[in-house]
C-alpha cells in the first residue's frame, strides 16, 4: 500500500532522508507475512490505491516482484531509502525522492500547468458597488484562508516546459506549502463549528488532488442549493399547517353529523366504523396533500436541472481556476491508463492466480461470457432479494394486523395499524441497510468477474452495478406504498384474499400519500442517522482499534524498534483510503429521496439539508485525520455521476406525476370542484367519493360478528362504483372512468410541461460562464505576448552574441511571423530559427 | 465577392499570373458601379461570402478601402495581379497568390494537419472473410475513385510543422490534385446516372471543404438510413392492403345490411345518409389505421435515434479520416471569428451605415432591446400570420361546402367533399410555399436587426429563426387536421356555428386520419416537387438568363474586352454560393414529415427516399458548374442542425402518440374488443360507435328540408353519447370516459417506452466507433516513434558534428526522457537540448 508522504503533527527528522536534504516525497509499504501464515487472507479488502501489490503470490515470489518494481522506479530516475533493519514479517517501508530533474520530466509530460509570473485581472461579473457589498455580505461565511484563491487576480498559468522555467513562479517553494496546508484544511475546514462556511475548495484541491476536491465541491453546490429548496419545502408545509382548519375536505371528514357508516376493515373480527374516527390521519393528510404540493414538485424538478447547470458551470469554473482547461480527455485518463497494467494485474492475481496478464487485452466475449451471465443471473437474483423482502414485509403487515385485529384485547385491537406500521417501516429498514452492505460487496465482486481492462472502466461498472441495486434496495418499498398498496384489495363482498385467508392491505382512511410520507421519512431519516453514526463513524473506529489491538500483540511478541515510530509508521496506521464511491453513493440515494417522492414529502429537503452541513464536516475530518492521504488524481468531472444524477431528475419527472396524480387526491378533488360539485365548491366531496354497499351482499362468514352499530342496511367504501341498486351494480361508475382520465392527462401535462421547462432551463443557462470565456481569451492573449516578449529577447540577444551581420531575411522573417500570431498560444513552442543551422 | 480559382474547363493561361510560374490561389473582386447609378442597390442579396465588401458607402470611399484592404493583404505577405485596364465600372479583379512561406504560416498557425510518410494499416470492424464478400457486394455501389481513400491503409497525418517538414508529404502536389478533382467529382457524383452509388465523401470534402463535406456525408447517411424505413413502410402499407378485406370494421360499414342511418352533414339542404355510402373511405382508412401502424411509429421513432446515433459515429469518423481530431472547438472557430470584424462591418455597413464598427463589442442591452422587441413582436405576428392562413382556408372549407351542399346541381353535389378537400389542400399549399420564401427573407432581417457578434452566432441565430418560422408554417394545417379537425363540431342538435351560419367542419366519415394523410402527402409531395423542380432549377436557371441579359447590355454599350474572357471572368458569371443553410433546412422539414406524422403516413420514408436520390445529385451538380466554388471551411461537425434534428427526433415521440391514441381509431377497437365486445370480436364496433339523436330534437330549420329516407325516428352520429332515453340524455357517456381514460394510458406507455428505448439505443451505440478508438491510440504511438527516431537521428548528427566529447550527463538524460515518453505526442514539440547554449 501506498500513500503520498504528509501527516499532521510532520516534523523534520520523519520527511526527509537520512541525509537530511532529499524529501521524502513518496512511502511504499511492503506487508511481509509471517512464515506459516501464508494461507490467511492478509489484504481483505480491495483497496482502491494505485500500485498495492497484493500479497497473494508465495513469499519468494513476492520478494521477486518487489525488487523488480524498485529497481523499475531506480531506473526512472527516483532516489530510494529503505529501513536499515529487514524484519521477517510485519510492514517495511521503502521511502522515494524524486529528484528536481524527474518531476519536471513528470510534469511536462502530465502538462500540468503552473503559474507564470504574470498577474491577470479577473473580471468581476457584477458592477464594482454590487460586489463590494456581496463580498461584505459573504465575509463572515468564507473561511478564513489567504486571500490568494480567491482574490481579484490570477497568475497566469501555462503547461510546464523546462524551457519557459525562468517565467514560472518557484515552485519547489509551493510544494512546502503542503505542510501549511494541513494545518488550515484542520482549523478552517475539518470542524463541525466551521459548518456555516464555505469550504476552501481550493485547499482541499492542493492538499488531496483534483478528483476528492471536485467530490467536496459538488457536495458544497448541492447542499448550497438545497438552502433555498428547504426553505420553499418549509414555506409548503407551513401552508398545509396554516390551511389545515380551513380545508373542506378534512372538516368534513371529522364532522360528527356526516354520518358515514364505513365497511368493516378486517372479516368476521372487525366491526363497521364511523369515518370521523380518521379524523386525525386525514388533518395530518392535508399537511403533504395540498395543492401547494404540486406546485412545489415542479419546483423540485426545475431545481434538479438547476442544479445540474449550475454544477456544469461550477466545474468549468473550477477547472479553469485549477488550470485544467485545455487539456484533453485521454490526457487526464493518462494516469489511470498507466495503472492499467496494475489494476488487472491486481484483480487476476487476486482470483485467478494462474491467467496471464498480458492476456486480458485478448479476452474474446466467449472468454467473457460465463463472466456476464453470472453478472446478469447475480443481478436478476438481487432484485428478486429486495422484491421478496418487500414482500416479506407485505406479509408481515397483513398477518399480523390480522392477528391482532382478533385478538380480544381492545387495547391491542386500537392500536392495530400503529404498531403495524411502525415495526413493519423499522424492519424495512433494517433489512435496507443489511442488503446495502451485501450489494455492496456483491457489485465488487461481479465488477472483479468482468475484468475490465482500466481502471475507469471498472470503477465505471461497479459504480453503475452499485447504483442499480442500491437504489432498488432503498426504493422498493417505497415505489410499493406509493404506486400499488392498497390498489389490489378488491372491494366489499369481494376482496382480494393472500394465503386464501388474510385480505391485502389497505391504504389508512386518509389516503395513501400519509403512508407513503411515513414510509419516506422513517426510511430517509433513519439511513442517514444510522449510516452517519455507525458506519461512517463508528465502525472506522471499532476497526481503528481492532488494528491497534493486533499490531500491539505483534509487536510485543517481537523484539522493540530500535527507534521511536517514523511519520510513516504513524500514517499507516492511519485507515487506507476506500474510494469515492461509498460518500456519492450515499448522497446520490439522498438526492433520490429529495427529487423523486419530493410530492408526498416536502420536508425531504430540510433533512436532506441538515444532513449534508454535518456529512460535510464529517468526511472532511475523515480524510484529513483519519485516513491516510491518499494519491492525488487528475480529474475534469465527476464523471459517471453526473449521467446517474441526470437520469434521476428526468426519472423523477414521471415518478413525481404519477404520485400527484395517483397518489393524492388532488385530481378527484379537481373533477369534483369542476365537473360534479352542484356549488362549485368542495362540500360534499367525501360523499361522492364513498360508493355504497348493501351489507347483504356480504360474503357467509365475513358479516362483523358483533357490531355497535345497530341495524346497518348499507356501508361506505372509498371507490367510485356504481351503487347496489344500480343495474350494474358494483362496476365502476362513470366518475372512475372520468377521474381516471383527468389523472392520466395530468400526467401527461405535467410530464411535458417539466421537460419543456427543464429544456429551456437547461438551454438558457449557459454552461461555461460568460466571465469565464473572456478570461480565458484575454489569458490566452496575455500569455502569448509574454512568450512572444521572451522570444523577442532571446532572438535579439542570441543575434548580437553571434553575428554583427544584419539580420538574414529568414530571422526578420521569423519575428514578423511571431508578431502576426500575437493571438495564438501554441506559437511559443516554436523554437527560435536562427539559433540552430538550418538543417531541414 | 471572392472565390477560390478553380473551375472546369481550366487552361493554365487562366491558372497563373502573368509570369506563368506564380499560381492564382484566390481571385478578389470589386464591383464598381456607374457613376449615377449610385442609390441602385447593386448588391441584392447578402451573400455569406467572406471578405465581401458591400458597395453602399460613396466610390472614393470605396476605393480608400479597396487600397486599404489589398495593402493589408500585401503585408501579410500575399502577392498581388491587378487586370492591367481600370474599368470605371463593372467588375474588376485582383488575383492573389499565397508564396510558400505564407502558406507554411498558417498551416501552422491553424494547426492543419498534413499526411506523413509514415503508412497506418486500418484496423478491418469484420473478420477477413466477411469484410471481403461485403467489399465484393459492395463493389458496384463504390465510386470510380482513386482508392487511396477507402484503402486499409492511411497515411498518418500531424499538425503541420515547419520543423517537420522533411517528414511529410509534398504538398504542393496534392494541391494541384485540385483540378483532377473537379473532373472527377463531374463523373462520379455530380450525375444523375451514378444515384445508386455512394457518394466520394472525401474528394468532396478535398475540393469544397469540410463544412459542404459534412453536409452531403449528412444527406448520405441520412438517405441511406432511409432505404429501410422505407421498406419497413411498404410492408406495413402492404399488411393494410393486404387485411382490408379481412377487416370487420371496414366489412361493417360497407355492409348494406346494417342500416345505420346517419344524421345529414349539414342544415337544412342536406338529407340523412346511409352510412354505406362511405365504404370507400372506410377501407382507405383501414390502408393508413391499422395495427401494424402503432408499431411502425414506434419503429420511426427508434430508427430517428438511431439515425443520429449513426450520424455521430459517422461524424467522429470523418473527422477521423478528415485529421480534424484533437482540434479544439475554438480552433475550428478561429476563422470565423476572424472574419468577425469583417461581418459585423458588412451587416453595420449594410443597415446602419454610421454606426462605427468597433462599438459593435459594447452595444449594451439597453441598446439591442428595441431589436430583440421588433423580433418577437414580428415572430409572433408572423405566427399570426400563419394561424390566419390555417383559419382562411378552413372558413373558405365551410363556407364552400355549405354552398355547393345549396346548389340544386346534383352533380355539385356529390362531389363536395372531394372537391372542397382538394381545392382547400392546394391554397394550402400554395400559401405555405409563398410564406416560406417571405419567411426566409424576414428571418434574415431579423438576425441582422440583433448585430450578433460573429458570423457562428449570426448563422445559428438565423437557423433557428427561419425554422421557428417555415416549421409552423409547413405544419400549423397539418397540426390542424391532426389534432383539432372535428373535434368542435358539437352534436346533432346542438351544433357549433362560425358566422353564426355555418357548421363547423367534421371529419370524413372514415376518420380524421385519412384526412390527414390526404393533407400530408400533398403537402409533402407538392413542396419536394415544386421546391425542388421550379426554386432550384428554374429560378437560378432565370437568374442567370437574366444577368446575362444584362452584361450582354453592359458590354455591348463599352468597348470589346481587350482579351477573351479569362477563367476568373467566367468563374465571375457563375451564381455565387449562398450557404447551405436553404438546403439543410429543405432536409429538415423534411425529416419532419418522415418523423413527426409518420404514423398516418407510412408511405412518407418511400417518397423522401426518391425524392433525396435525386436532391444529392441536384445539389451535387449546382454545386460542381453553377455555383462559384466556395471558400472552403473547416467545420467539426453539422452544428446546431443537431440540435434541432434531435429536438425533433423527441417531439415527434410524442406527436406519434397523440396522432395514434387520438386521431386514430386504434384505442377505441382495442377497448371494443377488451371491454365491450360480447364475443371477443370487433363484430358490432361500428354499431359501438355510434349514438343515437331523436330527430324530433332537432332545432327549428335544421331537420332537412326534402328526405327520400322515409319516415326516420333516430338518426346516428359518431360519438360516446348517451342516447336519448337516457335520464342523461346526449351527456358523455360511460364509454366515453372509458376511451379517453385509455387514449390518455396509451399516450403515457407510448411515450414513456419510446423515451426509454431510446435511452437504451443511445448508450448501447457508443458514439465513437471502436476501431477509431484504437486507431486512434496506435496512431499516436506511430507518430511518436517516428519523430523520437528523427529527433535521436538529429541528436547524433549534431553530437557528432558540434563536438568528440563524451555526451554530457544532460544530453543522456534527454535522450532517455525522450524514450520514456514513447507514449505521448506532445513530445516532438520539444526542442533537443543540446543544440543551443544553456540560456536559462
Amino acid at each position: 500500500t501506498v500513500g503520498p508522504a504528509s501527516s499532521p503533527q510532520a516534523n523534520r527528522e520523519g520527511l526527509y532522508f537520512c541525509d537530511g536534504q532529499r524529501k521524502v516525497d513518496y512511502v511504499l509499504v511492503f506487508h511481509q507475512r509471517r512464515h506459516g501464515s501464508l494461507r490467511s487472507p492478509a489484504s481483505t479488502s480491495v483497496s482502491h490505491d494505485r500500485l498495492s501489490i497484493t500479497n497473494e503470490p508465495a513469499d519468494h515470489e513476492m520478494r521477486l516482484i518487489r525488487q523488480e518494481f524498485e529497481a523499475n522506479l531506480m531506473e526512472a530516475g527516483l532516489e530510494i531509502e529503505r529501513d536499515f533493519e529487514v524484519k521477517a514479517h510485519g510492514p517495511s517501508f521503502t521511502r522515494l525522492h524524486a529528484p528536481w530533474p524527474v518531476l519536471c520530466r513528470e510534469a511536462e509530460f502530465l502538462k500540468i500547468k503552473v503559474p507564470t509570473k504574470t498577474v491577470s485581472c479577473l473580471l468581476g461579473s457584477t458592477t464594482f458597488l454590487m460586489s463590494t457589498v456581496w463580498r461584505k455580505l459573504n465575509q463572515p461565511f468564507q473561511p478564513k484562508v489567504s486571500s490568494q484563491d480567491h482574490g481579484s487576480s490570477k497568475l497566469l498559468s501555462h503547461c510546464f516546459s523546462r524551457d519557459k522555467l525562468h517565467l514560472t513562479m518557484h515552485i519547489h517553494a509551493s510544494i512546502s506549502l503542503f505542510l501549511l496546508c494541513q494545518q488550515l484544511l484542520h482549523e478552517e475546514w475539518a470542524r463541525y463549528s466551521a459548518f456555516y462556511k464555505y469550504q476552501p475548495i481550493d485547499l482541499v484541491r492542493k492538499y488531496f488532488g483534483e478528483k476528492i476536491g471536485l467530490y467536496f465541491a459538488w457536495l458544497g453546490v448541492y447542499t448550497q442549493l438545497l438552502i433555498p429548496a428547504s426553505i420553499v419545502g418549509i414555506i409548503v408545509f407551513g401552508y398545509g399547517v396554516a390551511t389545515v382548519d380551513t380545508d373542506i375536505p378534512s372538516l368534513e371528514m371529522c364532522d360528527e353529523r356526516l354520518n358515514f357508516t364505513m365497511c368493516p376493515l378486517c372479516d368476521g373480527a372487525c366491526d363497521f366504523w364511523r369515518l370521523n374516527t380518521a379524523c386525525g390521519t386525514a388533518r395530518a393528510s392535508h399537511l403533504f396533500d395540498n395543492p401547494a404540493t404540486v406546485f412545489f414538485s415542479i419546483f423540485m424538478s426545475l431545481w434538479a436541472v438547476l442544479f445540474l447547470e449550475h454544477w456544469k458551470r461550477r466545474q468549468i469554473s473550477l477547472s479553469f481556476s485549477w488550470d485544467l482547461t485545455g487539456i484533453e480527455e485521454d490526457e487526464v485518463n493518462n494516469e489511470s491508463q498507466n495503472a492499467e497494467m496494475y489494476t488487472s494485474a491486481k484483480h487476476t492475481h487476486t482470483h485467478t492466480p494462474s491467467f496471464p496478464t498480458a492476456a486480458i487485452e485478448k479476452l474474446t466475449w466467449k472468454d467473457r461470457l460465463p463472466g456476464y451471465f453470472i453478472n446478469v443471473s447475480s443481478i436478476l437474483f438481487m432484485f428478486g432479494l429486495t422484491f421478496s423482502a418487500v414482500f416479506g414485509v407485505i406479509i408481515y403487515r397483513i398477518t399480523v394486523s390480522a392477528l391482532m385485529a382478533m385478538s380480544p384485547d381492545p387495547e391491542t385491537k386500537s392500536n392495530v395499524r400503529v404498531t403495524v406500521t411502525a415495526t413493519a417501516v423499522i424492519i424495512n429498514l433494517v433489512v435496507i441497510l443489511i442488503l446495502d452492505e451485501i450489494y455492496g460487496a456483491v457489485a465488487l465482486w461481479l465488477t472483479e468477474l468482468e475484468i475490465p481492462k482500466t481502471e475507469t472502466t471498472f470503477e465505471e461498472r461497479l459504480i453503475l452495478k452499485a447504483f442499480l441495486l442500491k437504489f432498488m434496495n432503498a426504493y422498493a418499498p417505497i415505489f410499493y406504498v406509493a404506486f400499488f398498496k392498497g390498489r389490489f384489495a378488491g372491494r366489499p363482498g369481494n376482496y382480494v384474499y393472500v394465503f386464501n385467508d388474510y385480505r391485502m392491505e389497505e391504504c389508512a382512511p386518509g389516503g395513501c400519500l400519509i403512508e407513503l410520507c411515513i414510509q419516506l421519512s422513517i426510511i430517509m431519516l433513519g439511513k442517514q442517522l444510522i449510516q452517519n453514526n455507525i458506519f461512517e463513524i463508528g465502525i472506522p473506529k471499532l476497526k481503528k482499534l481492532v488494528r491497534a489491538i493486533k499490531d500491539k500483540g505483534t509487536a510485543q511478541k517481537e523484539s522493540e524498534d530500535e527507534r521511536p515510530p517514523q511519520q510513516w509508521n504513524r500514517d499507516y496506521d492511519l485507515a487506507p483510503f476506500e474510494g469515492l464511491t461509498p460518500e456519492y453513493m450515499e448522497m446520490i440515494i439522498q438526492f433520490g429521496f429529495v427529487s423523486l417522492f419530493v410530492a408526498s414529502f416536502p420536508l425531504a429537503p430540510v433533512f436532506a439539508l441538515l444532513n449534508n452541513v454535518i456529512e460535510i464536516r464529517l468526511d472532511a475530518k475523515k480524510f484529513v485525520t483519519e485516513l491516510r492521504r491518499p494519491v492525488a488524481i487528475r480529474a475534469k468531472d465527476i464523471g459517471i455521476w453526473y449521467n446517474i444524477l441526470s437520469g434521476m431528475g428526468k426519472f423523477s419527472v414521471i415518478i413525481n406525476a404519477f404520485v400527484i396524480s395517483f397518489t393524492s387526491d388532488f385530481i378527484p378533488r379537481l373533477v369534483y370542484q369542476y365537473i360534479y360539485s352542484q356549488t362549485g365548491t368542495m362540500h360534499g366531496f367525501i360523499d361522492h367519493t364513498l360508493s355504497y354497499f348493501n351489507v347483504s351482499n356480504f360474503k357467509s362468514g365475513t358479516v362483523p360478528q358483533t357490531s355497535s352499530q345497530g341495524e346497518i342496511t348499507f356501508c361506505r367504501y372509498k371507490d367510485y362504483r356504481e351503487p347496489p341498486w344500480s343495474a350494474e351494480a358494483y362496476q365502476f361508475s362513470k366518475q372512475y372512468w372520468c377521474v381516471l382520465a383527468a389523472r392520466l392527462a395530468f400526467v401527461i401535462l405535467f410530464q411535458n410541461l417539466v421537460m419543456f421547462l427543464s429544456l429551456v432551463v437547461a438551454w438558457v443557462i449557459p454552461d461555461v460562464p460568460k466571465t469565464i470565456v473572456e478570461q480565458l481569451k484575454r489569458e490566452k492573449k496575455l500569455l502569448v505576448e509574454v512568450f512572444l516578449q521572451e522570444e523577442k529577447d532571446k532572438f535579439q540577444l542570441i543575434h548580437s552574441l553571434f553575428s554583427k551581420d544584419p539580420p538574414r531575411h529568414q530571422s526578420s522573417h521569423s519575428l514578423w511571423t511571431s508578431h502576426r500570431h500575437l493571438r495564438t498560444l501554441p506559437l511559443f513552442r516554436r523554437k527560435a530559427h536562427s539559433g540552430l543551422p538550418d538543417m531541414q
